[in-house]
């Protein structure tokens, strides 16, 4: 399998987290994708992701899958043991909700900043970003706001629970985790108040398959 | 089990062809929530989601479950056989990421159209759209484009294959079939040109679950 990455990047960085934690890195070979040059915005890319995002999974079959939750339902279900997704009814539930609010409401509205909010990426990768919309800024400062919010309700659930979807690690971690990557190289910090989003941003750090992702 | 939703509304139609696919109606409580009142942005609706969406289900034990892919996964589970979300991690792979796709080019897309670029819902409601934004009215414009592009995109993918995710109806037909809702109530027509999306779409209103959904 080959996986068509770019290694700082915060979603190739959720695919690499979840294969450290299944300890399926070796069976993977990464592919650099050049995001500075835009080139998941040129032909070849995007008849493998026609969204235009990295990183895209390879099956050996020749199956391109994109989209960082389908990535890792792919890996989490190989072995019969969904510790990333859940396997109960109910877990699989509570997981995939968790980690849609954590993309939509701090790795997509952070990234949105990123992207309208800041200057961004190259200059190369931002013509691809509607650079002469009016609305880009206003629009930039917006989604950081709706960012720091999503911040705030995390710190709320992880006042009340050790991991975002309850008492275990998870696809939802990984995603939020994503989020805060977003958010730093935007240099959208977490508010100091948020201790319980802070502390356990801090263990989230430490652990093996954060600090050593594949 | 009971389900907040509202009647007429994308989203909540979703699950509700979700529920008829699996035989699940009549084990769920509908209660209505009013949408033209923004009930679903005040405090008693958002102490059950946050993000002040509609569906949310409660199962039996207290928990609330949002996002509809969340409850697809919960309903899909309870009978040992995914037929909506798929059973081989590539199946699944596949329709999580047709699923993804489906909603963000398409649902997401004509959902801010509706609300950005169009009168959208009710006055009320729409003083939860970031009404004072200057720029909102030239987003809505480029959400339709981004829309209308998207439905070019599963137009050449129904060329080649009788469903969103390939050969079987799953989670992301129903995902489609409620963006193209949005559309519709934002008068974003398919293109007419789009003749296999067209087709697959004209198939789908006349399949049970879709013409009588829960």
């Amino acid at each position: 399998m080959r996986i068509f990455d770019t290694v700082g990047m915060p979603n190739p960085l959720r695919v690499r987290i979840a294969l450290a934690e299944k300890g399926l890195a070796e069976r993977v070979e990464f592919v650099q994708v050049d995001l500075a040059a835009a080139e998941h915005k040129q032909p070849a890319f995007l008849a493998m992701n026609p969204e235009g995002t990295v990183p895209v999974l390879e099956l050996s079959d020749g199956t391109y899958i994109s989209e960082v939750a389908a990535i890792v339902e792919y890996f989490d279900g190989l072995d019969g043991n969904r510790t990333l997704t859940g396997e109960s009814p109910k877990e699989r539930a509570v997981i995939h909700m968790m980690h849609k609010r954590a993309e939509r409401e701090v790795l997509y509205a952070m990234g949105n900043y990123f992207h309208y909010g800041t200057p961004g990426g190259s200059p190369t990768l931002e013509t691809y970003k509607a650079p002469h919309w009016a609305g880009r800024k206003e629009w930039g400062a917006l989604e950081r706001e709706r960012g720091i919010n999503g911040m705030r309700y995390f710190d709320s659930v992880l006042r009340k629970q050790p991991y975002v979807a309850g008492e275990l690690f998870s696809l939802a971690d990984i995603s939020l985790i994503g989020g805060l990557m977003f958010a730093k190289i935007s240099n959208a910090e977490i508010p100091a108040e948020l201790e319980s989003l802070t502390a356990w941003h801090m263990r989230m750090l430490e652990r093996p398959s954060v600090k050593h992702p594949a």
